[in-house]
């Protein structure tokens, strides 16, 4: 096994069990709810995010615990906007991870209940005094997941993929590149300056992991592209083929595969340049690395 | 017009302020989210927690931006749930406050992104530097609205409220003060300990202000028990009758008209025994008139 993938391994270890400590099980009369929040965030990801929060927070010096508590609060949102996204009003997916999506697990109100409790919990761990002895760095990691998260990111994002998928007006590159960036990007991004944040790093270091969080959302989602017209919904473990068939703009279908292609290996050494800064540590090579392994990935 | 209509009117006027101030409209891409989002704050409810917010930080002589900030996020909190609760796959309601609700005038995808937006700006404001000049504070009004809010208060009562309507058992009282305690009491309870946490207040005024909201808060709900028996759906600018529609144990179906109103006398009377600590002062005659406002609401 090499090093990322030790270090993905211990990022989802570290993860499940922060969720088991911030999420136990539940016999309380709206233990309904709980059980579908953690069947939404204990279902295997790959833990991207929570890997960048603990890998950006080792380039500092930040204590495990509150990286790991961290890193549990951004993929509660994860989750809560999969299982919103997957909801038969929004995306209507059955499956997800190679399983039932929580509403087909559940029941739809369940679902939503979940998603709308998953992102609160989110904002309760950020604020919460065992997550950083400052409050004002608490404080700092609220506002910057809310703006990551909200009307101006992540849920801004979802609304023109809706609006798109409906509308006659094709999307050409800028306007699906903002879409990405506020869809996906934002999270990554955060999930990416949690470290600095937390370590009180120069606005320097700060600035340098926020262009490399940029440049791997671009080359996240090009390659999620490039694998929805590549792959099988058995590699996936989701649904695949869905962007042709619903005459999805996207950068595979605007520039075609070779483009495509060249573009993610573009921005993907653009990400790698960008982490010069922290010159030769073991965080900045995992660092580099995870662009490489993004550029390569099958599902 | 009464010292309590006047302050009423008052916090009525700071929320949309505030509201237009914190989400200006838009004519980005994502506007439509931004639309609903204002569509389902703007809408002139009683604004009763915004009210209590500015009225309990006023015994503290608080900035009255920290409350009005604090008073809004509160609102777009209650607002959020309102939107959430109101669709098709929850309690299926097309009418609130008279007009058509969120998912029926946009649509049920913008309704749920317009939910979770508002629930993540909440924190986004709370966070904010603007709030209190100590991250302290804007850290614990953070935790303390994220856990009213969540699984273990007003998501967890809504989940509870929703198994109860398709399970066989019926609820008890002991279950239905727990659920509504849950689902309405702690936002209201929390509504009313922004203003000694935003204050820095002795515990036992902190304390007092807790007791008064909880109990408050069942008044609250038995009136609303009662109003479903005895007003029209043109009254309540949302549809009537349903509890006994559905089958729901209510204070009122378990206790009977009379000796719910008694109760909710009774509990009134309490509420405003909590309020002695606070002496003979503006803001606390104001909080004891407002037991008496919700005994004899007719809407």
């Amino acid at each position: 096994m090499n090093r990322l993938e030790k270090a993905l391994e211990e990022a989802q270890a570290t993860l499940v069990l922060e969720v088991e400590r911030l999420l136990p099980e539940s016999v309380a009369p709206e233990a309904r709810v709980v059980q579908a929040m953690r069947y939404a965030t204990l279902n295997g990801g790959k833990r991207l995010r929570p890997f960048l929060v603990l890998t950006t927070a080792a380039l500092f010096n930040v204590a495990r615990q509150s990286a790991a508590r961290v890193a549990a609060a951004i993929e509660f949102v994860h989750c809560y906007s999969l299982v919103h996204d997957d909801l038969p009003a929004m995306d209507n997916d059955d499956l997800r991870r190679g399983i039932p999506t929580c509403h087909k697990a559940f029941d739809e109100a369940t679902a939503i209940l979940a998603g709308d409790a998953l992102l609160t919990k989110a904002f309760e761990v950020l604020g919460g005094a065992s997550t950083h002895p400052d409050p004002s760095v608490r404080a700092d990691l609220v506002v910057a997941l809310a703006e990551a998260a909200g009307h101006q990111g992540m849920v801004g994002g979802q609304m023109i993929d809706m609006l798109a998928s409906t509308s006659k007006q094709p999307m050409d590159i800028p306007a699906i590149t903002r879409l990405q960036r506020m869809k996906t990007g934002r999270l990554i991004a955060f999930s990416c300056v949690a470290g600095p944040i937390l370590g009180k790093a120069h606005s320097n270091q700060r600035q340098a992991l926020e262009a490399y969080a940029h440049d791997l959302g671009l080359v996240f989602q090009i390659t999620d592209d490039l694998l929805d017209v590549e792959a099988s919904t058995e590699e996936m473990g989701k649904k695949t083929g869905k962007d042709a068939d619903q005459g999805k703009a996207t950068f595979v279908s605007l520039l075609g595969v070779e483009r495509a292609k060249a573009q993610a290996q573009a921005l993907g050494d653009q990400a790698i340049k960008h982490l010069d800064v922290f010159g030769d540590c073991d965080a900045a090579h995992l660092l580099s690395d995870t662009v490489r392994y993004v550029l390569t990935r099958r599902n």
